[in-house]
Order: C-alpha cells, then sequence, then structure tokens
C-alpha cells in the first residue's frame, strides 16, 4: 500500500508540481487546502489539485478561527517584529500547519509536506508546529532535498513538468515577485523587490490605496473592545456599525484599506539570519494595533503598561520564528491574558488618507483620573509629598557626588 | 549679605510672580533663561526679569549644544515612552538644570529654584540633575512649599500679586492649557485638555499643519546620517540640501511641519503615578526616528537590532524619569554608542500629508546580501542546511512531545 | 468618641512607648500582634499590650497562610534580591500589613499605625500594602513625623517615657544590633554591624550552627515537590518522613541550621537607595531555593528556564519593594504558575557542614532523555543536522565578515 | 599539492585516529595543540601528533592570554549560565579556535577541523568563531560527516583503526567519562553520568576534595580587584602574597581545591536542545564569582547593580552558545566595562570545608555610607521624605482602589 502524504497545497504552480512529483514517486498524495483569508477561487484549487494528481482533497476554512484565536489573541500582547512588522504571515502558519496534523492524524499517516523555499522563515514555523503536535512526523521538504533540488534548478523546470504531466498552469499570472496573502495582510517579496531601491509600481498593491489616491475625506470611526478583543466597529462617518468578529475584521480591512492605512517596506532579519526586504499591506492590523495600544493606555496600570512593553519583541521574536505553540509562548499569554481583564472600552479615531488619528479613548474601567491629572486641583495628591519623593530618589547622587573619582563623574556630554 | 539663587526663569506669570516673591523674601534673585529653540522674544523677558526683580540675568543660547548632545544622542537610542512619546520636554530638562548648576557655581551659591509643578515629570528632572551636579545644593520648589501655597492659591491670586508689585503680564496670552516648546517639539497639557474627550482646535496647533490641511503634493527628501547621527538632508523635490546640525534640524522642523507630520494624542503615565494626557508635535523627531531606525534596519546585525530594541524603553523610561545623568544612563550608552559605528547611510523618504513613507535605504555598511535574500539563487546558503538548522531548533518538542501530560499540550488555542 | 488606630505591634520598646503615646493623644489603640514563626511569647507580649494601654489586642497565628501562600508561593520564582538575599523579612510584610486592614475593617476604622524606622524597607511595605487594601487609609508612622522626632531623639528618650509610663521594659534584653525573625530568617543589621568591616560574634546567630561549629557528619535528604511546592521532606540519615506544609517547613530550617546552611553577610541596595549592611540566617529557604531550581532543571523546557530566569530578578525587586500586591506582580505571578504545573518529583541532598551537595533529582515529567543525551548513541538526533544547524546560525558571520571595517572586526580582545 | 587543513589536536584516542584519517583521505594534516592550562605532557602529545602522521605541529602555550583576555574579562560580568554553571569550557573554545585561524591564515589554508561531537555545545563554538575571523572556512567536522560516521560506529572502530595505523594509544588510560579540562575547570558528562542518579566516585574529582575530606582548619585570604580584575591574593593565615594574573589564578585554584570549593553536579540545557548532565570543578572560579559581586556592592550604584543583574543571563547564554566574539557581545562588554571602573578594593573571605564566607569588603571607591545606612543618625537623610516617597510610590493603588472591578482586586492569595 502507498504511503500517505498530506501536503499543505496553494494551487500555484510549486505546490502543483510537488503535488505530482510526489504522486510519480510513489505517494499517495493528500491535498490540504487552508482558506485563512486569501483571495483565491477554492472551487478551483480543488479541481487542480485532483487534476494534479491528489488522492483527495481538504479545504478548510479556517478564517472565523483565524480571526479569533490567533490574531486578536497576539493583537493584545501588541507584538511587532522589529518594530515594524505585524507579523502577518508567521501568524498565519501555525493554524494552517496545526489544522495539516489534524488531518494527518486522520488519515491515520504521519507524513507531511510543504513547498516553503529553505531559505524562508515559513519552513520553520511549519516545521516547528509539525514536531510540538506530530513530535515523530516524517518531514517531506522538497526544496531542502537533493533529488527535488536536482531536477528542478529553476522555474522554467517547473513549467516544463507541469506541461509534461499536464498540470494546467497559468503562465500570464506569474508575478515578479511573491506574495503571500491572508484575512491580516498581504506580503511582497523577492524578485523585483530584492533590489531595496526599486520602488514598487502602485498597481502591485491590492488591499489598500496609496494615501495619495485615498480621498480626500476624514472618516469617523469607533472601535469598541471587550477584555482585549475587538468587538464592535462605528463608522460614525458613514452611520455603519459591525459585530462580530470575521465581520469587523472585513470591514475594519475594507475602510483601512480605502482610506491608505497599512502599507510598510522595510528590511527585516528572518530566523535563518538572511535580511530580507518586505512590503507589507496590513489594514485593519495597523489600526488595531494602534487603538488597542490606546485603550491599554488608560485602562492599564503603570508598571503593567510597561512589562508590557517589555513583552512585547520577546513575543514578536517567538511569533515570527515559529514558536507561537511553545511552553514560553504559553507562559508569556497567561500573563498578557491576565492584563487584559480591564481593556474593555472605545477608542475614537480619525481616518485620513494614510493617517490613523487617535481623537481620545473611553472606559468605564479607566485609571485616568481627571482630578489627579488636573494642574489646578489637588485632586487627593498633596504636592508636598513630591519633594520627598525627589529627594529619596536622587539619594543615589548624594553617595556618588561624595566620591571624587566615581564613574558618575565622567560624563557623556562633556 | 542676602543669599543668591539661580531661578530657571521663563518670563511666564509663575516664574515672574516667583521672582519677584523670593525677592521678597530676601533672595539675590538671578534669573536664567535657557534658549532651548522656543519661540521667545528673549531680550522681552531678560527685562521683565530685571522688572520683576532679578539681579542679574543669564540668557545662554543652548540650541546647539541641545540638538548635538542631547537630542542626537537620544535618537541614536530609538528611545520612545510607552511606544508613543518622543520625549521632548524630557530630553531638554537635563541641559537646562546642568546649566544651571553651572551658573550657581559660578555666582557661588547652592541654592536653586524652579518653578514646575508638584504634579509633574519636570520638577523631578530638574532636581535630579542638580542633585548630580551639585549634591549639597539647597533646592527651592515654590509649588512643593508651604509658604507659596498658602499664599498662592490659584492664578488669580498670582495675579494680584503681579499687580501689586507691578510685574508686567500680559493676561490676554493666557492660553487654556500649558505649553512647553523647543527644537524638539510642543507639548500640550492640562487645563482644558485633562478632559480626553475633548478635542483640541486646530488653531492650537503651532509647528504643524494637521494632515487635512497640509498640501496634495510629496515631497522626496534623503537625510544621511554619519555613524547614528543625521548629517545631511536633501529635499529633492524642491532641490535644497542642508548641512549643519542646528541647520538640518530646523529644516527637518519646517519640512515636516509643513506636511503635517509629528503629532499626537495621548494618555502617559507621569513618574509620579499620575495619567496624564498630552498631545504633542514633534515635526522633525518623528521622520528621524523613523529613519535612523530603518537605516539601522540594513547596517546592524540583527541581534544587535534585537538588543537595542531591548534597550530602547529601558533607556526611554531613563530619560523620562529623569536619569539622563546617571551611572545606569551612562553604561547604556557605551553599549549604544558601540552599536553605532556602522550606522551611516542614506534613507530616501516621501512626505505627504502626515506619512513619512521609506522608499528605500543605502549604506556602504549595509549587512543586506541581495544574493542571500534571492530566492532564485543560493548566494552561499545551502537550503539543505536549513532541515538541520529546523531539526536541532525542534529537538525540544521531542522531548515535550514525549510525555503525556506535558504543559506543551494544554495549548491556549484548544 | 475617640478614633481608633490599629498599631502593629511587636512588643518591644519602640512599639510599647508608641502604643502608649498614641493613647496619650487621644486614639483608642488597638494592638495587632503577628505570629508569623518569630520566637516570642505571645501571651506575654498580649500583656504588656494592654499595660501599654491597648483597648483591645489581636494575635493572630498566620504561621501556615504564611508558608503556604507567601513563602512557597515566592520559591516558585526562584526570586533572590541582588543575587544574594532571599527576602525573608519582605516577605513576611504583606500578609501582616494586610490582615492588619482586615482587623481595620472589622473594627470600622482607617487608622493605622506601624513602628517602622523612616529609614528602612518595611516602612513601604507596610503601606503600600495598606494603601492596596484600603486606599483612603490614614496612615500614623511616628518615626516620619515631627510631634514624635522631636519628643524622641533616641533610645533614652524611649525608655524614660517608657518608666514615666510604666510601661515594662526589659532593658537586659537590649542587643546591639536589630533583628527582625520569622519563620523564614531572622536578620540582623544597624548598630555595631554597620561597620561593614565588623564581623559579628559566633553568639549573635540563633537559627544556624556555623559550618566550623556543624558535626562532622553528612546527612543525606530527599525534597519532594509537588506543582513547584515542597510536599514531603526525608531524613534518610536518620529515617525521618514530614509532611505538611508547616511542619516540613518547620523540619527543613531545622535540619538545615543544625548543619550550618543558611548564612549570608551581604551589602544590599534598599528601595529608598541607601545601602546597608545585613547579616541573615535562612536555613529552609536556601535549601528550598537549591532544591527547586534543581528539580526544573529536568521539568521545565529550556526556553521556559531562561525566561524564569529572566524574570527572577524583576520579581524579586517587586518583592523587596513592597508590590507583592500589585497588578505587575499578577501578571507575571500568572506566568510563574503556569510554568510550575510540571515541576513535580525528588531533589536529593547532602547537607554538611554548610554545603548542600546535590545528588540527583527524579521527575516524572522528566524532560532529561538519557538516549538523547548519550555520546554513544543517536537516540533519535542526527548528528548531521548540528551541521545545518551551525551553517544557519553563523550566517550572520558571512554578512559581518564581507565588510572591510565591520564592526565585528574590531574586538575587544586584540 | 595536497591541501592543508588544521586539526585542533589533543592527543586523545578520537583526534589521533582523525589525524591520520585525514592523512589517508589525502590531507597535508597541521596539529594545533592549545595549551589553555590542562594536565597534560605536551611533549608526548606533540610526538604522537608526528607519529599520527601530522606533517607539522603547533603546541600554543595561551594559557596567560586565556586569564587575562577571556576568563577575568567574563568574570566582570558575573555570568552564570542557568544559574549555575561558571562557563569553565564555554570561555575556552574561543581563544583555541582564534588561534586555530591564526595559524591557517599563516599556513595559508582555509580548512580547518575539529574533533567534537555533533551533539555537543563545543562544535558550535568552534565553527562560530572560525565563521566569524574566516567567512569562506571550509570546515571539516568529521563526527557530523556520513565518511567518518559510517567508517566509525563506536570506540572499537577507532581503536582497531589506531592499532592498523600504529597509532600509540594507552587504552588503561580511558575513563567511563568524557572530560575537559583547562586553567577555570574540569567538566565530566558522558558515559556513566548519564544516569542522573548515578552519584560519581570520589575519585573522579581531580582538582578539588570534597568539603568532607578537606581540612578542618579555616583559611583566611583576601582578594584584591582593580578595574573589575583580581590583583592580588593574600592568604593570612599562611602568610601568602600572590600576584600577576596567572600566578594568582594558579594559586587560588590550589586553595580553593584544598579546601573542598568548587563542584556542582548539575542538568543544564545545550544549545542543540539537550538536556544534559554535568559535573564540574571550578575551584578558583567559584570563589572569583562570589568576590566580584560582593565588591561590586559597595563600589556599584544600585541601578547599575540592577542593570548588570539582568545582563547576566543574556551574557551568559551568548558565551554558552559561542557568541564570545559577536556584535551583540561587544556592545554589551562596551557597557561592562564602563561598570568596573571603580570596581577596586578588597573583599575578606573563610575558606573552610566547602563554604566561601564572606567577612567583609572595602574600597576606596565605596559607595556604602555608614552615616546614611545608620539608624541611630541622620547622616544627611530625613526621615520624614519617605513619607512623601511612599505616598507617591504608591500613587497607583489610589487609581486601582478606585475602581469595583480592577484587575488589582482579584488578587491570588485569596
Amino acid at each position: 500500500m502507498k504511503e500517505k502524504v498530506v501536503l499543505a497545497y496553494s494551487g500555484g504552480l510549486d505546490t502543483s508540481v510537488m503535488l505530482k512529483w510526489l504522486v510519480n514517486k510513489g505517494y499517495n498524495v493528500i491535498a490540504f487546502i487552508a482558506d485563512v483569508g486569501q483571495d483565491d477561487d477554492f472551487n478551483k484549487i480543488n479541481e487542480k489539485a485532483i487534476m494534479s494528481g491528489a488522492s483527495k482533497v481538504y479545504v478548510e476554512d479556517l478564517k472565523k478561527e483565524f480571526v479569533e484565536k490567533y490574531i486578536f489573541e497576539m493583537f493584545k500582547t501588541n507584538a511587532i517584529y522589529e518594530s515594524k512588522y505585524l507579523l502577518g504571515t508567521a501568524i498565519a502558519r501555525p493554524i494552517i500547519a496545526k489544522k495539516q496534523v489534524d488531518i494527518a492524524l486522520k488519515e491515520n499517516t504521519k507524513i507531511l509536506a510543504h513547498g516553503c523555499t529553505g531559505k524562508g522563515n515559513d519552513q520553520v514555523r511549519f516545521e516547528l508546529t509539525w514536531m510540538k503536535f506530530l513530535p515523530d512526523v516524517k518531514i517531506i521538504s522538497p526544496w531542502k532535498e537533493d533529488d527535488w533540488l536536482s531536477e528542478f534548478k529553476g522555474r522554467k523546470d517547473l513549467i516544463n513538468y507541469a506541461k509534461k504531466e499536464k498540470i494546467p498552469i497559468d503562465v500570464s499570472l506569474k508575478k515578479p515577485y511573491s506574495t503571500d496573502e491572508n484575512l491580516l495582510h498581504i506580503s511582497y517579496e523577492s524578485g523585483i523587490l530584492e533590489n531595496t531601491s526599486f520602488k514598487p509600481n502602485e498597481n502591485m498593491f491590492k488591499l489598500t490605496k496609496s494615501p495619495k489616491n485615498a480621498p480626500d475625506k476624514e472618516i469617523e470611526i469607533i472601535i469598541e473592545f471587550t477584555r482585549g478583543i475587538p468587538s464592535k466597529i462605528i463608522n460614525k462617518t458613514e452611520n455603519i456599525e459591525i459585530k462580530g468578529s470575521l465581520n469587523l475584521f472585513n470591514y475594519l480591512n475594507k475602510v483601512a484599506g480605502e482610506n491608505g492605512i497599512g502599507r510598510i517596506d522595510i528590511v527585516e532579519n528572518r530566523f535563518v539570519g538572511i535580511k530580507s526586504r518586505g512590503v507589507y499591506e496590513t489594514p485593519a492590523g495597523t489600526i488595531l494595533y494602534k487603538a488597542h495600544q490606546d485603550l491599554e493606555s488608560i485602562t492599564l496600570d503603570k508598571d503593567v503598561i510597561h512589562l508590557k512593553e517589555h513583552f512585547a519583541p520577546i513575543i514578536a521574536k517567538l511569533i515570527y520564528n515559529g514558536f507561537w505553540f511553545s511552553p514560553e509562548m504559553e507562559m508569556l499569554m497567561s500573563a498578557i491574558n491576565k492584563s487584559q481583564e480591564n481593556v474593555t472600552g472605545e477608542v475614537y479615531l480619525t481616518l485620513y488618507k494614510g493617517n490613523i488619528i487617535v481623537n481620545g479613548r473611553k472606559s468605564k474601567y479607566s485609571l485616568y483620573n481627571e482630578d489627579l491629572s488636573s494642574m489646578d486641583i489637588e485632586g487627593g495628591y498633596n504636592q508636598k509629598d513630591a519633594a520627598g519623593f525627589i529627594k529619596i530618589t536622587g539619594l543615589k547622587y548624594k553617595n556618588l557626588g561624595a566620591k571624587n573619582e566615581t564613574m558618575g563623574t565622567k560624563l557623556q556630554v562633556e
């Protein structure tokens, strides 16, 4: 009997050829197509998988779970990789890889395959998740294996193989860069983008207008959060109100994209040590990141904010590197979840030509105290206490200052 | 003989009344006016100090030193307080307070005074710096002292005192919020802004146009950095080139402000534990922060970037809380300076209606390697190595997975 | 009607005089005596409180709760202040201060008093806990208040007042240093110990023999932990087995003390910025700290261990500074509790003349894998994978090395 | 012409066979023997290298450089891996690997070989250092390569090969565990030690007596440090004084070992993700670690101590993982070096049967202030200031307390 392999299948040239190639090597190939919100015709991909030799196809709609259990969980943490990247691809891999294991278990096999390159992050994210949920997984990763690499030197070989094997390909669709799309973002990288001084054409972008092309009109929106999770969007300008995790996320993507929000062009450091140029569109995410942090500013204690700020890059690195499912991540998420208990309230925003302008925020759990903040009234604060506070806080300088040659006297600014 | 006190003097109602009040209490008051780039008529303030009773006035132009030894040094660190605030006021206090000590030493006194409120951060920044450079300083901080507080309950008492003492006041100028201005920014807080749902009027802003009112035109600029310090600005659209620390910073403020860049509206946590709403305009700083970080993305090693990201909030907190001159800050700056040795190169930006769009970056020290990054050629990278890399990296899951009840199996997403 | 105040009462000269003094100032004073394991005659202290004028006395036995909810919780975290101090006093203050609030609420008052000095840490720990559970507390802290300070310049004044007021005092007991005792430790500080070159006499120590005087005999013990909490002690040498939180902690104190374990002599940094010399005896705690960490070495994932190591000094600082009850501590404890789910097993120790020698550890959740660890068999590990691992890990040097003047080439060792 | 390879040669069975095997494969093999203080007969090893087929042998005495540029530099940082391991092997690898590159450059080759296993840390430390200084190095690591692995399944194959090739071997010397020795430590691991419940025999230990067997006599020593570096040892009990980096380190090893100091038995986490049991003897290092930290307690500012405590595990991990020569390490060492400017003074210790008892410390740069510390005199400290300090510090509880359902009220101890 043939060995079964579950292949993460996208419908593109690479995985289509790979599917057939695995069949030709004697495997019973099951294609797994994950719908995480990319703009695809899943019927067509399903069909193509069959035509490429799949014995069975799973098309899984993961959108709701992706928004609720991955995207929204991640946005609680304010994770942003290298201060710039909202982890759009990184957070989609764990759900896909985990579902692939579920299918493998159902199909009673331990052989899993993906079509990721050997230079990127996705291979790591897939394989670590597989190893986590299926420790004795047998991994097929053709782009890291000799027999594949010796047969397919470049795109041309893939096309020839497809032609020979009668795999339908749509060469006209070929773009001079690669993209990854899901509910949270589209990424663009490699190809012509490898030249970091090449500025991509406006027509590359799919989810967002450029600020220049966005309408010259301010849109007022309100985002409500409940325990750190977005629970309602109100577009005041257009009198629209949206609820439901997936609905509101889709709507937010739409309104953000129309108003030119969410593009970045960066050079990031891949886990494998390669610096890589990436262009990203993350419309809804860019707004959520800012709005959530703003609501935290009134609902969280100062030291909790500072602790979260300290954790954010640690968490971002874990997600980026493929450790979403890891004991250290569980530990950190326990702390994060604790912190979100009162992150409930509303944030008022204006969207305008690429700008997200925060106009205010409100919460029944607000720790902002207008009286205490006031410069005109005491509000329970005795200014004289500050004298003692500062004297004690500065006591260390008394010690340092009493020495002739202390470190403290050799200042960098002199 | 009268005791001498050096008062940090702004020319406003508070410090003018304070000056006279100190004279009336029997002090010989020396007024110290620091020019850190605020939009003031220093001759007029000088005059007013004399009219308020100062025996001597120092007006010190600190702009160049402020830009070179404080602002630019700080921007090496990517410090940003609570992920939002570029520390415009915080970084100006140490230079002012240190100069005030210099004057005290010259005048042979150890008595220093400031007019900061007892609820804010500035009192701490002043007094810590004084304690650092003059450990046996005698501090006069009227807003924390009984005799002043009992005499001046509110603004009205100050005005009456000024009238009685013939101190010139310009009541018409009174704004319904307080501001602090210097080369790096203007802050607006308190008064009508204490209501966090109050959206300030457009006419409050001084350094920036709103994105809405900014011209509908893209401006292309290039910023050159040398060892982490901005060294040249080129406005390609208008064919302008600016060098010299102060010149270029002033120019950058101008072009940023015109294009609607640099406003934020936040709630921050003061060192004394009060949540406070602040509105800030930081035109040049907002661009520099983004451009510097972008140049670092190609000139710094991945792990150096991650270490700097870890340090940034620590450093921001130190600066915010008044520890610019402290041994822990010196330690951190030694590390930061080491990291900046190769942060030399150019960043290409488009400014447009509030947006700072990064178009590219270039450096002779770039660690970005197009061949290595390429998905089409190997560039010295053997993809098969990645298989080993991932297997070793995921080895921990082998252990975890072999257990029945390990922590790792109780996942947050299930 | 007189205002009620609840005073944390120790039975010593200071708080006895303070009690009477508060009565003489017109307060109805309720004495609160916390039994956290110090070696005291509580009946006698109770009586003395009455004789000093207390209208009512609460003696609360907090030992079990102290061990279970404070000491054992803290030891989960491996917190150790400045790498040396096991926080014996710091962890006792929150429970005492919290119980004092409970009594105040029962007695329907908001006035609380303690006898801590104004230079120490304990005042902070008491008052922060009070503020936490009784935000509108009225604090009486005589050593920080003018009326007390003007009346009591030194010990002599206290004795005279006691004599005058017929408060029983036992002058013979006066030690030339101050101590604080509870189940976890005794501290010695101030007085003759302020001279850091003064080596205390052997007769100062109360809980431990010196290594020199300890018996020349090795004692073998086993400590069992359940989810990070010590659950059984077995003394194999003497064939003794102890269960029950308080019993086992008391027993561990005894056997540790007899074998010369748990003394340190350090200079630490108080929260108020003073460097202070402290001598501590922490017999059971010293063993627990080491044993718990050792068990974690086999039951925790590598990255969890590293995260905990990162948290430990942060947590230690929070506990030391009085933030045991704080939202940031709750956040961190959520993470710590998550990590302890599998910290179940046994540690084998030899105690000998001050030494705690770890002989081994065992756990059903052990992640130690003898096959994997073996140098002789593969155990599921393919050594060839390591080649790829290292090549990818070292890829950054390829980039750095390709540059002529990169930072990397200016090495500190040349 | 034959290709040259420089092999790190120890004289043991593995590298002797490896040497010959490389010769048989057609290489011109140059043996490099690093003397980092291990107890070896270098003439004999030299001879053996020749007999095994080396064309040339380098024996390099690296002891002084190792102590001064590696060991002492590392001890400035207080690095200790996983709170237990003083990095004795980890810190020796960079100097050996770097010297090997120097020889390769002199010999005009880029081919380097080592005999480390594919499961351990040393392979990483060697290869990362090689890649750093010779980015286009060609690495021969037989234990990770097919041709070697297929020929040598176990020790027996090595012995047979040696016999066949007439390589002198001393089978009687074979120990049932492997060791690594240098000036700083000896490690014991693998073999019989892989069973973590196996307690090694007393005769395994080489550098230290057990506490039990150490003399029942207290030895008093003084260690002087200059800018963080040990500069003199005085044995007061035996009236001996030692200077000079290597001399004093050797002496400290001797006196520590005699007094039963420096053994640990741990389970650690290797970089490659394997948990490994190690037994270590680090006599001098154990004392230096403790003494240096103690001197820092009086010579460093509180916040500098806390920052160093935060860095220590980060640095330990870098050294352990092989990143001694890395830009992130340079950054951190810049900070560390800054911190050590005043770490000059003496520490007084008693050594006794495994105990290192700190009796006191002294420094002309001491920040300890007896007056300030005193509970009897003010010393420039106004206790009333503490009232303000605490009120401001606890202000956050006012906010939290004013809420009905704040996070803060759901306490872990209830």
